[in-house]
């Protein structure tokens, strides 16, 4: 049977208080917790005119991108992978 | 020589305007900027409570949550690349 447990986590991120919720582990939670506000603090002290609303928005745009380069490297491992193995 | 030309998109992210610069190339700026919009609606739509700056805080923990598992998929596959690549 799969584990569905939802845990809950309350949290801060740059200075507001959020619950997040997930079917992971309650220290993934907070590890992801911890990322997003240390952007929003590294973000935010290279511009200081910037709103919190926009703040955030560029902290996704950058999760974002992250997500996207990672991905390029990540299919290129699969094909990596699928020639080895179609040697084997 | 690098090519460390910088690309610069004026885009529209949940109704607001960004300036997002990136050496990477525009469609991918545009891709992510998408992206990020899409996500923002997403999440809008299912918490109609949320104001902008805290519906944006959670799309960065949306894409940094995805960020996380994406790189444990990519790290497992560096380990079944080199178990490979021992073998040979």
């Amino acid at each position: 049977m799969a584990d569905n447990t939802r845990n809950k986590l309350t949290t801060t991120i740059y200075g507001r208080e959020y619950i997040i919720v997930g079917v992971e582990t309650i220290d993934h939670l907070r590890h992801v917790a911890r990322l997003v506000d240390e952007k929003m603090h590294e973000i935010g002290s290279q511009n200081r005119s910037l709103d919190n609303g926009r703040l955030a928005v560029l902290t996704a745009v950058n999760a974002t991108h992250d997500y996207l380069k990672l991905e390029e490297k990540y299919q290129e491992l699969e094909k990596e992978l699928a020639r080895l193995k179609g040697r084997e």
